[in-house]
């Protein structure tokens, strides 16, 4: 079975060789950069309030995952409006994982805890418009002592160590597991990339080129 | 001589008996959120680029001071577009001191260096509208790896001896000096405090009621 991974820049690093194509997927980049951006970056602790944008997508359905093992009220979000955030998160947000940006990241400015962390993993909402909606409520760093960090995954590979003895227990004790979309031949290539950006693919999405 | 501060929320602490009303303005409220915001939120190194907005206030006219002592590359800004800010720093910024928002912000946003640090302390362009400017450029905190991190003063009044063993020393070699506005009458306060939001003040906007 050969895939193709649609998302530019993943690749692969040497693993334990009991690993098949969904262990990697979710050992290298989705992996490494759910782990980077919130054990790192979002330092969680006990009783904090997690919310994900793009939390069915390749990297933030780990980040929601992680948070459930550590016991944390998480909750994934799309197209969420600042009202709707009140309403899953009465006290507020202590962590988001940021993912799709403009009206999300507005919303959830207006929902922040008092020293919030924010990591800012990308903006999909973002990508294919001419010019990127703005952001408003960006005073609520202030007011609350907000942390918002912008972050590359290449750059916390010196952590591979640390996240490879987190997550490969969570992976034998079935705490962790891996979705991928799969669109079958290439000729569907070009929707299943066009689904990325609506939110359409449920998990990691791959292109099945042959089944040989 | 009797001084009334415009600055909300501006407290005097305990101080040396030497000191006289020019350094308490600069050692209380708006030093320690010089010192906070630019040496425990921007971390300075040797060689970087320091760009300082509202650098003319009460806050922003002690980061440039700072940066000076420190032998940084600092550049203070009034309403600067993005080629502007280009044309002062053709390298980028690395540590950009936010008083503005706004436009500028974005203007900042598009000449930030990787791994730059932006201690977000208020927004003055943005305090007086009805809806605030939306902030355009923030994946650049993604491709740049930028940290942006809003705070409060009276968070980090834990600091204030490691504050006072920096300045003190500085300022009786004359390497720190504190400008003052004063508009003379009570008459004039509204027309100061309205200034405060168009940059008309030079250094802390201070209100001199009477000189008995």
């Amino acid at each position: 079975m050969r895939m193709f991974e649609i998302e530019v820049g993943a690749f692969v690093q040497a693993l334990p060789l009991t690993f098949d194509i969904v262990k990697i997927n979710l050992d290298c980049m989705p992996g490494m950069t759910a782990y980077a951006g919130f054990f790192e970056i979002c330092s969680p602790k006990k009783g904090e309030y997690v919310f994900i944008s793009a939390a069915s997508g390749a990297v933030g359905q780990l980040v929601g995952q992680f948070a459930k093992i550590l016991d944390l009220a998480a909750q994934k979000g799309r197209g969420f409006a600042s009202f709707t955030i009140a309403w899953y998160f009465p006290e507020g947000i202590d962590i988001y994982f940021e993912n799709v940006g403009g009206k999300m990241l507005d919303a959830v400015l207006q929902n922040i805890r008092p020293h919030a962390r924010i990591a800012v993993c990308g903006m999909i909402s973002q990508y294919n418009r001419e010019q990127p909606e703005g952001v408003s409520n960006l005073m609520n760093l202030v007011w609350k002592s907000v942390r918002m960090v912008g972050f590359l995954v290449f750059e916390y590979y010196h952590l591979y160590s640390k996240f490879l003895e987190f997550v490969l227990p969570c992976i034998k004790e079935g705490k962790i597991v891996y979705v991928e979309d799969v669109a079958e031949g290439l000729e569907n290539a070009p929707t299943a990339l066009v689904g990325l950006f609506t939110g359409r693919n449920i998990g990691k999405q791959v292109v099945l080129v042959s089944s040989d």
